[in-house]
């Protein structure tokens, strides 16, 4: 491919995203990862499972642009069309790759699985391309060059698209990028919505600044994006940096971590800074929490014990909540989530343990106690303390809120 | 327009979607309501704020399409270029509706807000375009017609777009929507991949076929999309039904749902049926299936208790799994699954419960238990059997999908 700068286009693959069944994220994935290159995308096109209309956008794409980067139709069914649409656009046909012939058929073996013959479409590419190796599943990407132009075409799936994309095509693109650097750096902040810390940061996030802040919510986690653009590296770094340590004074204990970083990262590393231990005692989170610190590679670390208390017997029987409190407060009350914290504590040894009770939702409110009401309490050697709060919408995100919650607070009593 | 098989194209417009900044969710709904009139959309586009960009992109839908569905880019600002380009694309001039100018005003006063004078920009129309009402906010929508096909462009802004297409598009279209009735269904299955299950429903995928069979692969559900076409609903209800009955026979038990049906609400469904109760007793997957469990509502009338024993001693404390069997068998071992759903069924009383222990990754595995090793176990009055799994990729896979498998297991236990 030709140096100067590159223009992008990028093709969505599937009947799902012409059906409105799937919302294409992937297209807004890649075009973000361009975007930190400096490759402005000029276009982006969802195409269904057709091979003649999977052609034409691909011509037109490469018209319009000089990378070329497909997502979808790689699977082993009779509607993953893309690699023969690559190869009738290049005027080429699809040849076996032994190597990849041999990968596939190690890859079901290694699982027990009877390899079906269909699978073996996947060791086929057009000629004169490469493939991409797939860490994470078993359709490889196609890599090709035509008229100057690179064109790559990885999987649908989201996992194996995205580990593509950020271990084999940035870093290829990254090298072939020319001109202008750009630094990206992201503060995860939770505790406040976005309205509250975009007023928190004043001007930062004006447009046409460099550099350029932009503001994401997903899940209640807020993410300030500092987009910094130089001549090189080193200053586009300078810049981002001072930009967001400004944003992070601005924004206090708001901000927990950088990056991609989780709640439940963080939260851990702290634990294992300190050498303490942790242990859960959920009711309406129902695991949740627990599943969200041990999705933490070395969780088993600070991580020993957690309860799933859903019935009040269970909540009598492992936790030792006493059934007057129970009868008194009812299951979704202050001292309930203090007696479940205080119990997983002392049944489990751990240096804190955290309590929650609460109601989900959709049933079960009432004027008193709505859907949405949530206790959580923290105990340690301070002694336990709980909160209150009312969480909003549906079932999963009073049951995510909570978890996060729950995660905050300890962060920050693990910060003082 | 013209009576007869209608196809659609969608624009999307603005810089946002380019960046990777908006995940274009307009689209797939507008897709998904053209969906439920029969009419088929051939292709989405997303466009940046150029006229030019979006005066090519309006050319080539009018190519492929007969309804160009076009959201965004209708705003007061210099970047909102939506109807410059459609009026470049028609050849005729933007005429000012005063109508539509004296009900921004009316809308401006009533607010106590000054208009500015950029706002009056969104009374202008193409000549021979119509407005359409925006009751959501100030910048009215567009229809226009050209060579016997019609165009629709709205604001951006999710709601106003949806008020428009549901008010106002939609009753048009489906007033012009000739015959076809398309009724879609779904067959959700777990425990083989798509092209096991493909080859298991031989050439129901075959493209042209009416019905039509999609396949998709989420978290490693399978759905079978099935889309019958008719001339009329009950038509198009009955084809959709014999296609749908003729994959479960092919897929046999592998099949566990329709529609959007989760393993867990189906597993829940049949507690419920037969008044059973499950606890669960869970180490690698650390709490993912309590929670999986738990997110179905009403899942308190046969989840009651959940253990996560993440170290030894949680698992002999609370289970009662001898520590002998752990020194000798090891803790991810078939005896340690079996004596983990034991201790959990002892201790909860429940008529189900479910012992998982792996090793989840990326460390602690070895040449004997590799990462990915799980033994999951099923404890019931019938006594408890485990079976042993490899599970691929990353963490957060294996952690998913021992969960499901776990659901799967208690499924078909519970069908017999």
């Amino acid at each position: 491919m030709n140096r100067g700068q590159k223009k992008a286009c990028i093709l969505s693959i599937g009947n799902e995203l012409l059906s409105g069944k799937t919302v294409d994220a992937n297209a807004a994935y890649v075009a973000a990862q361009l975007r930190t290159l400096g490759i402005p995308v000029v276009g982006i096109y969802s195409v269904g499972d057709e091979e003649p209309a999977i052609r034409r956008k691909v011509a037109l794409a490469a018209q319009e642009a000089d990378i070329l980067m497909i997502t979808g139709g790689l699977g082993p069914t009779d509607d993953d069309l893309t690699r023969q649409a690559i190869a009738g656009f290049m005027g080429v046909d699809l040849v076996l790759q032994e190597d990849l012939l041999a990968a596939l058929r190690q890859f079901f073996e290694r699982r027990g699985i009877e390899m079906v013959r269909r699978n073996a479409i996947q060791a086929y590419i057009p000629r004169g391309a490469t493939a991409i190796e797939n860490q994470k599943g078993t359709a490889p990407g196609i890599r090709a060059e035509f008229d100057g132009k690179v064109l790559y075409a990885t999987p649908g799936v989201p996992s194996e698209m995205r580990h593509m994309v950020d271990t084999f095509i940035l870093p290829e693109l990254r090298a072939l990028a020319t001109g202008q650097a750009i630094v990206v750096k992201r503060l995860r902040c939770f505790g406040a919505g976005e309205s509250k810390i975009a007023e928190m940061i004043g001007d930062a996030m004006e447009r046409g600044r460099n550099p350029l802040v932009n503001c994401t919510v997903h899940e209640g986690v807020v993410t300030l994006e500092v987009v910094a653009t130089a001549p090189d590296a080193s200053q586009a770094e300078a810049m981002a940096v001072r930009q967001e340590e400004s944003l992070r004074v601005a924004v206090g204990h708001l901000a927990f971590g950088t990056g991609s970083q989780t709640l439940a990262e963080v939260v851990g590393e702290r634990l294992v800074e300190r050498g303490r231990t942790l242990a859960t005692a959920e009711s309406c989170t129902g695991g949740l929490l627990a599943a969200m610190i041990t999705d933490v590679p070395g969780s088993s670390r600070y991580f020993t014990h957690g309860w799933v208390t859903y019935s009040n017997a269970a909540k009598q029987s492992e936790l030792m909540v006493p059934p007057e409190m129970i009868d008194q407060y009812g299951a979704v009350s202050e001292h309930v989530a203090r007696a479940m914290a205080q119990g997983a504590r002392r049944c489990s040894g751990a240096d804190y343990a955290i309590g929650i009770t609460g109601i989900a939702g959709p049933d079960g409110g009432s004027e008193q106690k709505p859907v949405g009401l949530v206790y959580i309490a923290l105990d340690s050697r301070d002694g336990a303390e709980a909160s209150r709060y009312v969480f909003s919408w549906d079932r999963s995100s009073v049951r995510l809120r909570a978890a996060q919650t729950a995660l905050n607070l300890l962060r920050l009593k693990l910060i003082g």
